[in-house]
């Protein structure tokens, strides 16, 4: 039988830990690179190789439409997609508060697991860390990812005219995750979006070749990764907002709550930056997929105020989405 | 002037956490792959790569010898050279309690920075998460790592016959932890042996090749490292007490605590089984080393109590060395 609760014996690189790492970690995870449990994990590459790490922080850890576990494999997995890559092999780091349920974080690996088959890539190397009660909140994950250069990205590519697409419905994840929240006691019956994008974007990428840039629109939402592509390309953007999906629950519980659904943050979006020529045909790619069925070519990359977002009203007016100074939501991600 | 503590607002995707990026991060970490501020780092391989991840959550943060800083590049770093790895590229993600002083911070990343210019290796991707206060310990660290591999060693690999090295005096990670912190108030007069040893290792196993396997005793010491060694070949291990490189000062503290140095964590050590005709090649440039100066042969692998470990003691009798079933020092990494 399986102990109820981690102790920090669990994480002391004794016998608990090892029969924590073949009980619950390989049986879940097992492939034959994982079951080496080397110090590291030997992967066979030729060509470019991208890489990338994320921390999960986020609180509840269970919430409507996923987990930290499923979170930790899509986050990666996604970053990776961003920056033009395939992905193939995560590590996996638990960080514990002792006393954890058992039962928990067998249920958030089994998460990992699940994720990680949907977007066929394999958990290769890890690490858990237990740490006494109260110096850490039951649970952080930390997933790296290492994967084939598919397309070299790059904001130098982007030029004004290029269309910005945003392949969903925004503003799921950050109310999702707010709503879980005991305190609040709030029901808006929204999923978060989170989702391994990459099983869409990736045929994509290497069918297509108009896509310059790709960002996912998670801390501080569409605002942030709008701003942050304007601010490095020197360039201005423009965005209609009658062209932004956003879901009819999400719209009422921003309303509710005072915070504009650009600013929240998305687990499962991405912006793409594609040149005009080819924003069409990617659009229809797009939306072919259950994932990016409701993508949208929300604005254009131009000339005109340069390093600024602008928005066009659906009143026909404008305002400039500002970057933030700060997050509204912490612990979202 | 940068601010003097950290706020949810530096872990929030926007303006603050971006100033934080460029003033600390960038500044002191800077290079052409980890500017670019993708969501993940483009690398150059052809052929193997090693690919490893650890989270440090050391309690306190400085330590005689070192800090969490240099622990977390020192750690992935032999982690990657322990998998026959020639170390080349971190991931650096942090996890900050919400009202650290900024510059804690600072000299943190500091010591990640001087940590990983003496390994010359580059911090290439990153991520920031910070938590209210009370939901972490101030600061916890994951970095993952990428390499060439150098030669690949296996558990498999290891014969009867072979000779087990270590490369140092063992205890000094634990203890100079240990005696650290404030509630036990002691003073051993021990700092960490914390320190990346690609610089010496993998120049030896690109010039011999006779080392079979390696790994750095971490969480629970030199016992754990020959135990896994043991059980994982199904060999077992015969080793010397007498030639078990122990500082003074080490084994006076671990006396006086009633602890095994055996079973205390190391940050700069490594286990090496070596062939037996090869033994006294790599031992020799081991001691050419200033990291490695004490390297000494402290036993071999046998045919004899399969899968144990087996000491033989000074006074002429032997003991078998357990597996221990926790650790006796929690937060040591």
């Amino acid at each position: 039988m399986p102990p109820l609760k981690i102790t920090l014996a669990h994480g002391s690189g004794a016998r608990s830990m090892h029969q924590l790492i073949d009980d619950v970690f390989l049986r879940k995870l097992g492939n034959p690179i994982l079951e080496e449990l080397a110090d590291g994990a030997t992967l066979d590459y030729r060509g470019k190789i991208v890489f990338s790490t994320d921390s999960f922080v986020v609180h509840p850890l269970f919430f409507p439409g996923a987990d930290i576990g499923k979170l930790a494999v899509c986050g990666t997995v996604n970053d990776l997609v961003m920056a033009g890559g395939e992905p193939q092999y995560l590590s996996l780091a638990f960080i514990i508060e002792e006393g954890l349920k058992f039962a928990i974080l067998e249920k958030i690996v089994d998460s990992v697991a699940s994720a990680a088959r949907y977007a066929g890539v394999a958990v290769v190397t890890g690490d858990i860390k237990v740490v006494e009660n109260g110096a850490c909140d039951k649970v952080f994950i930390n997933t790296s990812g290492v994967g084939r250069l598919a397309r070299r990205l790059s904001l130098e590519s982007v030029r004004p005219g290029d269309k910005v697409i945003v392949s969903g419905d925004i503003g799921r994840h950050g109310l999702a995750v707010l709503a879980k929240r005991k305190e609040l006691g709030l029901d808006f019956n929204i999923k978060s979006d989170c989702a391994a994008l990459n099983k869409v974007l990736v045929p994509i990428l290497k069918k297509t070749s108009g896509i310059r840039f790709m960002r996912d629109p998670t801390r501080g939402g569409l605002a942030v990764t709008l701003n942050e592509i304007s601010a490095a390309s020197g360039l201005g953007i423009t965005i209609e907002e009658k062209e932004i999906p956003v879901s009819r629950n999400v719209e009422a519980a921003a309303e509710l709550l005072g915070i504009d659904p650009l600013y929240i943050a998305n687990e499962g979006r991405a912006v793409l930056v594609v040149a005009a020529t080819d924003a069409m045909e990617v659009l229809a790619l797009l939306r072919k997929h259950e994932l990016t069925g409701k993508a949208s070519i929300i604005g254009e990359i131009s000339m005109r105020h340069k390093g600024m977002v602008v928005l066009n009203t659906r009143a026909g007016g404008w305002r400039i989405i500002e970057m933030p100074s700060g997050e509204q939501l912490p612990r979202i991600c």
